[in-house]
């Protein structure tokens, strides 16, 4: 049995929670420390027994044993960096869905080694304290990035950790992971927060929208609910890499475009057997 | 309690197989018979219980209390025109996903009235008999197109039958509802489609996609897996409305594209938020 911990969460939102609610089901931590600059989200994650207790970043890092940062990408190198300034031999991880900004901004730290670039694949459209999911990253991917960059026995932490969530660990550079993750989810976000825009503008009533919407038109609009200050800050940092894929994206719509103006129902037809091929991907 | 039917259902795919389901546990048919012009189909809806027997539409016809259309929109206008000149006072319904030239095609027809255009407004990305669900109906809408060119008797029988089902009816004209379809139905197959083949033409290799997909993902990219025979016709048949809401789309998209190149982040911003009035409507 491993020896309990002082984990310290840094901001209880979606990530940070459902990290916190796995941590206390498992019985891993010690104290679960809280950090979120938000009072009410503060209140809220002492109310939903996310955490033991809330602190400053101060007060907390003497106490923990490992600190995990689940906060907005664009928050994450300053954050990052005081936590470094300020630790030991402390283990350090973040949760963000970029990770080559957010790493070179620590890349010449001296404790740079205690710090494990970290992305799991999971999410919902909701965010705050009240969207934690007990045991959200079940059976879900984790990405280590640049990961021969942390510490040996940091890197094995992070491991045994995420195994133990039941995680499949995949490592890959974060160039790498910025360009796969814009193609696998970033781009789905932008579409879907412009489907609804598309339809938020032509149906400007919306009540026959909200009669005849179906699970189908659920099922492609669902992430736009999600939260512009999680989205502003991913989209900014990995803007070339969602620029190429959004440029494909339009170039795509445009062949059914101009299938529709052409009365080209062949290769429209042709279109779509070949969208049909995604079912290798998911099931 | 209601005199048992003789119900004929062309199509036993994912519509008409799970009307038949439904009829079958809820007592209704004395005999469900199936016609189908896929061989393969028709034995699989034999094997699969979702009808009594198998039988041409002229067999089918003259055995018939209630004949309902399950098959692709353009098959519609064609096969409707034989059933209305074949019947005596039977009732004849459809569920296609486009309403106009179908309702067009019949206009002048002595049999007009005993024809109710409907659209249950539920489906899934699987097609075929083997795709039928049982209950799928319950809770949803269908839409009711030009009802007052249908027999008073006819309607009621309609409206009778889908309020068993569990069905909130919702009465508009073809032309209204083709319009409203494209919005909350046709387009997200249309995005869903080009983001498939988005992801499949930058990611040839596939295996990083299959690695990182995550709920998200799949979410945005289900409908990509829908059946050509059923969606080119559709496309084709409200083409009109399609592409107006397609533009409307793909300008949307360049605002996002615009912001991203010209670093606009407060606009990204607000572009999110917007989207995120959708919680409006969908929950």
């Amino acid at each position: 049995m491993k020896a309990k911990k002082n984990i310290v969460i840094v901001g209880v939102g979606l990530i940070g929670g459902s990290f916190a609610l796995r941590c206390r089901s498992l019985g891993w931590a010690q104290t679960l420390i809280g950090v979120d600059n938000n009072p009410h989200h503060a209140q809220q994650a002492i109310e939903l027994g996310l955490v033991d207790t809330m602190a400053t970043l101060e007060e907390a890092i003497p106490k923990a044993d490992l600190i995990v940062l689940a906060i907005p990408v664009n928050a994450v190198p300053t954050v990052l960096q005081s936590v470094l300034d300020a630790i030991e031999d402390q283990v350090v991880m973040d949760m963000g869905s970029t990770k080559s900004q957010i790493i070179s901004a620590v890349e010449h730290h001296p404790k740079r080694g205690r710090f494990l670039a970290s992305h799991p694949m999971w999410g919902t459209e909701y965010s705050g304290p009240s969207a934690a999911v007990d045991n959200a990253f079940q059976g879900k991917a984790v990405i280590f990035c640049d990961a021969e960059k942390t510490d040996a026995d940091a890197r094995a932490h992070a491991a045994s950790l995420f195994s133990d969530l039941g995680m499949r660990i995949i490592e890959m550079g974060a160039v790498e992971h910025d360009l796969h993750a814009a193609y696998v989810s970033h781009i789905s976000h932008i579409t879907s927060f412009a489907l609804a825009n598309t339809v938020l503008e032509k149906e400007k009533e919306g009540e026959a929208i909200f009669e005849m919407a179906s699970a189908g038109f659920e099922s492609t609009v669902r992430l736009a609910k999600s939260s512009p200050a999680m989205w502003t800050p991913i989209l900014m940092q990995n803007k070339e890499n969602v620029l190429d894929v959004l440029n494909e994206h339009i170039s795509q719509l445009r062949k059914f475009k101009s299938c529709l103006e052409k009365e080209n129902w062949e290769y429209l037809n042709e279109l779509i057997v070949n969208a049909n091929q995604i079912k290798r991907i998911i099931h």
